[in-house]
């Protein structure tokens, strides 16, 4: 058994883990990585990985709650409808790093389950229903978190009111995830007028007024719904 | 060895064979199912499988090259813009039909390889470049195939003119496959007001005319772009 430690190593320790076993899912594939490939790349023992996460469900859950703390501190930061637009469609000339799924605002390379593993993860969903459950509440967690910043942003004008903040959510995050599908297939395909027309779309339907505030014209980075 | 048989016989047996194999990998996952679960399920030994196709990669090329021709004459078929929203974002309250990648046209239950098997075929590509390759010329082949249609849209006035067709083409397919991974997740959170704002969305940017003809009022369903 491992000697109890402090928090912050414990933590630590749990988020080495975590890394180490997304490497050998997105190396291996979510079935041809073992439990035992999986602590030889973490550098543990077998007793070590069961104590801590006793299956692989039990990592992918692990990760999904690392990834939803590390997209909902990612959401805190967007505060005008141009954050949003770059959060869907990322900035052009760089979609090579927007390929895979979940790859919220351009987070991927830092996200333990964007990428290929995302893949992997959707496929299994439909064999097993603790993956589909475990990807549903994590889905859940991102729809929320960024229907709450698109409620923000209309509250304070920079979306109309007559767009409903859940449907903008899902219609960004479908953009999102369809260009990492795209991009999988060849990043060339997603070039300059793909990204000003898909940003010319977004425009459309939020009516974002003309003068809207730019970032940095944004009174605070603090400034909420009323 | 299969004795000579006629073409049409051919054709029908080995469509047989990729509807039985296609069965088994979405059942067991690209690396769970096997030759030999192939084979039984296809009800035909281990010689007669491996005389049609050597490889589990021979199996998915071909399952590709059959999905185009279907791809290909539903494409034919598409002769408006409202048949194009439609290509991308289906019927509303039909969510729960377009889950999976690859759903083009809705004519996911008829395609081999949409739904779960294209997420496993996402993940495997960036492990396998023999797969990679496949996914790319099919993807290449359904873009080339959407951007004539929408060019010859374009040639009718049916879309604005200074809509580059490579470009929306792209951003439907990009919603199209984003739209499949949400309703993985929830077919619920694709609803009528999501609808609505895509539809929206995507005529706004095609600058689709008022008196736009609708699919009835067009002088033939042959009339192409000059």
């Amino acid at each position: 058994m491992p000697r109890p430690r402090s928090a912050e190593h414990e933590a630590a320790r749990r988020a080495h883990i975590l890394r180490a076993a997304a490497a050998c899912f997105r190396q291996r594939g979510l079935h041809g990585a073992t439990m035992a490939s999986i602590c030889k790349a973490a550098g543990i023992g077998t007793g070590a990985l069961y104590h801590w996460f006793p299956s692989k469900e039990a990592l992918i859950e692990a990760m999904a709650e690392t990834d939803l703390a590390l997209i909902r501190g990612f959401a805190e930061r967007l505060h005008s409808f141009e954050d949003l637009i770059q959060s869907a469609i990322g900035p052009p000339a760089a979609s090579d790093h927007n390929s895979g799924l979940g790859n919220v605002g351009g987070l991927g390379p830092e996200l333990l389950l964007a990428g290929p593993l995302a893949f992997d993860l959707f496929a299994e969903a439909s064999r097993n229903p603790r993956i589909h459950a475990i990807l549903h509440a994590h889905y859940s967690g991102v729809r929320a978190t960024f229907i709450a910043r698109i409620a923000a942003a209309r509250a304070r004008g920079d979306i109309a009111a007559d767009v409903e903040p859940a449907a903008l959510g899902i219609l960004i995050g479908s953009l999102r995830e369809g260009l990492g599908v795209i991009a999988t297939i060849e990043p060339a395909f997603i070039d300059d007028a793909m990204h000003r027309l898909a940003r010319a779309m977004l425009e459309s339907v939020a009516h974002r007024p003309v003068n809207a505030m730019s970032p940095d014209t944004l009174p605070s980075r603090n400034v909420e719904a009323p």
